[in-house]
């Protein structure tokens, strides 16, 4: 971040998001107006628009001792896209909501808007309004997304059938690794401020953490290979969590074989380090942003050589239970232990 | 208020949605798939979507020691659905985030979502989504509006010009003097509690503050009688900040006569109460959500019987400058000194 400082004040709401956005290009040909005036316009005929949105909190959410602004800003777009691929969609516009105290400086401002455009320049999707103002306390962040799709191709959570094989992409636990590891770093700095925060060759657990993508990537592959999900969603609870979800949402249980969840091999290694069992990262954890997805049967060929899916369990009927099946084969319930932010 | 209190944790985040959005009937056809997915879906064909945001903030926006959460929920929706009329534009969506301090009960947010849903109906508006989570401190408010537009029938700020007569609808002013009287009864609470607020007689400004009324009457009325507005949005910061972006927008000056600035009985009342000039609680006093618009002289003839739209001015060249005519007819440039949130 820069050190210079130039107090918010001096340019005004209006000037401000003028400012802020000025580096921003419409992308999108269904972005007919974008900022500055009452309302934006969209375009979307012969398409149906999903729209999702998200409130991110300072201090609920995210700690900006450990979050850089420009991480942040991306992050907070990348989690609203996620929902949006997560319909089997494709997100075309974004508006932001920002509410900041006095200590942010319109240079920590500028980093968050650089984050947002980073986002929105890698995913294609335009920026096309905001509000801004103060806040009481901390930094207060809402977006909400919109994407198109054809019609009746969006993917729902409820229309999964038993026997449907039960699909993730990537890898899962490495954001909550991440979130762990600067938790413990963030607590030593706390005690003893000459110690500086040792990240070596965790790179990948913080990179799950402070940059994740959406899986545009997995989306585009299932479009091109034929394969339409009976039932989608993003992983951003954990596994357990969402696949409950999903469970509920469909009227089935399921069952989830634990060694073909999808750990890296580095989010491995530092659960072991921390003395936690990577299974239980990988159904507990959130922030994965990866897809879960069920499919029938029969186009499980068409996954084979795909390395970024994985099949791990199928659905089954609702009487059945929703159960994990462990590498000892014994049998026990998935019980939603995902991050709830009303239990802290 | 119910006296009751039930603590949120009970319920958890998607049981707490699922409860506080269960009354909410779907009433717009293009409403596809509402809460309960990752995404909400539209369908817009043969029309043009048009999306505002809004991000209101305990302390900075609100104050509940006078905003009573129903009435917080119905005006949290009606400066969105405002934005949208403004843009010649119907509402037909919302989503909602919310983040609340543990001061907060379930049935403090009943009635939160009461109000919510009072303005869906009355506006025939759906709510499709939302998101809700804890926050640090206070209540934090993010609503984002969607409506429909024929296609390139949304009306401009920046497409005014010179010799068009500028509009407002109803009155002005009044909802700074709801707000300068609940300011005014709350420190005489603060300093003793033993005194009642005396709110007597002021049930207009009062309204005016608490349950204002987004246009959706004066859109029908200029389509109804085929007057296209040159240029158009609602003031929300007052006429002063607000007339000064339509001249901005439209790189052009302006007339205002103080005279025909609508100003109703009771407001006038309130201000000569308080020692204040009603012009000026007009011109610089925000959350009126009437709309400004301008209009070509020769639609004149087709408003003189509409009581709810007042002539206030025209529009003139920029080297003209932005100037109030007084009754007194001396020339006073017109300033921003409407609410900004970053003075504070």
């Amino acid at each position: 971040m820069s050190t210079e400082r130039t107090e918010i004040e001096k340019l005004g709401e209006f000037g401000l998001i003028d400012h802020l956005t000025q580096n921003f290009e419409t992308q999108n040909s269904s972005t007919v107006l974008a900022i500055g005036d009452d309302a934006a316009v969209i375009d979307h005929f012969g398409k149906q628009s999903v729209i999702t949105t998200d409130l991110l909190v300072e201090g609920v959410h995210f700690d900006l001792m450990y979050t850089p602004l420009k991480h942040l800003g991306y992050k907070s777009v990348i989690v609203n896209l996620s929902d949006i691929y997560a319909m089997n969609a494709q997100p075309t516009q974004i508006v932001i909501g920002l509410a900041f105290s006095n200590r942010f400086s319109l240079e920590a401002l500028e980093e968050f808007y650089l984050g947002v455009q980073i986002a929105c320049e890698r995913y294609n999707v335009d920026l096309i309004g905001g509000d801004t103002s103060t806040s009481q306390k901390g930094l207060i962040i809402s977006v909400t997304a919109i994407g198109e799709v054809a019609p009746d191709k969006f993917i729902k959570r409820s229309t999964a059938e038993s026997g449907d094989l039960i699909c993730v992409s990537g890898d899962l636990g490495g954001a909550f690794l991440g979130l762990t590891l600067m938790e413990r770093e963030k607590n030593i700095f706390i005690e003893n401020p000459q110690i500086q925060p040792n990240l070596e060759n965790e790179d990948y657990i913080v990179g799950r953490l402070l940059k994740p993508d959406a899986r545009k990537d997995i989306i585009e592959y299932l479009d091109e290979h034929k394969i339409v999900p009976t039932a989608m969603m993003d992983i951003s609870d954990g596994l357990s969590s969402d696949v409950l979800h999903l469970c509920k949402q469909s009227e089935l249980g399921c069952r989830i074989y634990e060694d073909k969840i999808p750990i890296n091999e580095a989010s491995r290694a530092a659960a072991f380090k921390f003395g936690l069992d990577p299974t239980v990262c990988a159904l507990n954890g959130g922030e994965d942003y990866e897809l879960l997805f069920t499919m029938k049967q029969a186009d499980y060929d068409k996954i084979t050589l795909q390395e970024e899916i994985s099949v791990i369990g199928y659905m089954c009927d609702k009487e059945e239970g929703a159960k994990l099946i462990t590498k000892g084969k014994n049998l026990f319930d998935i019980t939603a232990q995902g991050w709830n932010a009303f239990a802290k």
